[in-house]
């Protein structure tokens, strides 16, 4: 990850100084290893997790974090003050990284975020990855979680959501919980979500340009599909028939590289008959303006208001 | 309007052949007249309004449309066959044209179309427009029409919407009757609405490329403000308080022009409390794909039912 790609555009007079701060640092550029370079690969992802780390220590959050097996996954349970272990809805979140990074350690910071911005016990699935385990492995791991946590709490308290890679395999644990005869979720959530593989929409291209935070990851999907077609409705939900999905909530931004998944799933989703909402950033890349600036603030509050009113309340 | 802007970007694969057809076709850049040029602006609005009114004949409409005076201002009266005159719901239609282009026959048309679009009683307002009649001479008919069709019929009736600068049109209107002390209508339909004629979104630049329909309308703008403030949020609503707006729907395109208007003003209503959707269609330039691609067929599918939910049932 060496070159970087300076915007071709000015910054918007749109947003707010904490965005623009965001949007002012210019993509880095990746420089991925051969598909066969299984070291390499650790080490990028290594690389990559140990930066994100120091952004997010995992003791940085206010809330429980308990690691435990769960259908024979590492699961990291977040519990925010106040919320009971053994009762109460639990929203079942899918770490984002690109289907390769985000495990680990940096998975149990992710599970605690997410517990804070929903304000709900949170079920973090550290699911593997590549390179040393390809697709299927992390969707069954997923589905097992998903599996496991409908024998502790009804259908009605469990909401499923992820962001970027995380959306991917979020939509995908649905569809297969369909053709597994699970029951559905309350809701799911799909945050600036990866839900195509074949990177087939139209803002890979036109944001390309304009998305400083996320640059084309065909070669990482080829490394996780390990074969698989990337096509196949498991790899890319956005294939998928989602007649019976729960209610979705869909988020991304319009300089965001997925803004084209999110749109793409929101008509689908809509054309099945599925209660779908869906909401753009404003000048906003992939994955939001960093977290704290005042636009994700407002997104987070609209997530958490989905979420609120789609799960079972006490 | 002579010169044409090829897209920089191959035609996308994510959307209908019949939307790609209409992607193809490269935009026409516009060669606006001087400010002061009255009879220039003239030859451009007639020479536009022929174009169209050759394509959308107002004859080519099963619906009856009837030519009225309503409170002092022109108003085509569109009636769906089987539905009643004096009762039942209205949709208060304010057409679209770059708040130059679209009255007189146009109108007609425009009106015709959205009434067999939303199977409602259609009130198309013919307001007037520059070079003659700047602000406020537009917004004052619409409100004039709006307070005129609040004396026959209930607001849970009435349904207010408006296409690109009958967006703005529409939405000013209803800042307008707030302000007035009118009572709200039932819903507003904004679609791809020109809330912004300052042109402060992202989406101007960054869609500039893409949007194979729209140009910028800074002159046009100026000429219709008449040296009003164009930030004033009588000329650009997207900078007024929403706060009290009626359920809203909004829709753009992901390479349009005015998304960051649809998305900017659906973050609005949201933050304020109000009811919005967001619809965003996939490449989609400003105004669609011409009004019968599978895409277009789709969102007139969707704001329909939006509009039915809304407004009052028999």
């Amino acid at each position: 990850m060496t070159e970087t790609a300076q915007s071709p555009v000015p910054l918007p007079s749109s947003v707010s100084e904490a965005a623009r701060q965001v949007l002012a640092v210019p993509r880095v550029a990746a420089d991925w290893p051969a598909q066969d370079d299984v070291e390499g690969w650790e080490r990028l992802v290594a690389a990559s997790d140990a930066s994100l780390q120091e952004r997010f220590p995992a003791d940085a959050f206010p809330v429980d974090v308990e690691e435990r097996q769960v259908g024979g996954v590492r699961t990291f349970v977040a519990r925010p003050p106040g919320t009971p272990d053994d009762a109460g809805p639990v929203y079942l979140d899918v770490h984002g990284g690109a289907l390769i990074m985000g495990g680990g350690e940096l998975c149990r910071s992710f599970t605690a975020m997410t517990a804070m911005s929903t304000g709900l016990t949170t079920w973090g699935v550290d699911y593997r990855m590549p390179p040393r385990h390809p697709y299927p492995a992390g969707l069954d791991d997923c589905v097992a979680v998903y599996r496991a946590l409908l024998e502790v709490r009804e259908p009605a308290d469990v909401v499923v959501g992820g962001a970027s890679a995380g959306g991917n395999l979020a939509a995908a644990l649905v569809v297969r919980a369909r053709e597994e005869g699970l029951p559905m979720p309350a809701a799911l959530v799909l945050n600036t979500p990866e839900l195509d593989l074949t990177e087939s929409g139209d803002s890979f291209t036109t944001n390309l340009a304009f998305d400083n935070v996320l640059g084309p990851l065909l070669e990482v999907n080829r490394l996780y599909a390990a074969g698989a077609d990337l096509a196949d409705p498991h790899l890319s939900p956005l294939f998928a028939d989602v007649t019976g999905f729960p209610p979705t909530f869909l988020q991304a931004g319009t300089r965001d590289l997925f803004l084209s998944n999110a749109v793409r799933m929101h008509r689908r989703l809509r054309a099945a008959g599925v209660e779908a909402e869906l909401h753009v950033g404003e000048a906003m890349p992939h994955g939001g303006f960093g977290g704290t600036a005042p636009e994700d603030v407002e997104l987070a509050a609209e997530r958490r208001r989905f979420v609120d009113r789609h799960r079972r309340r006490d």
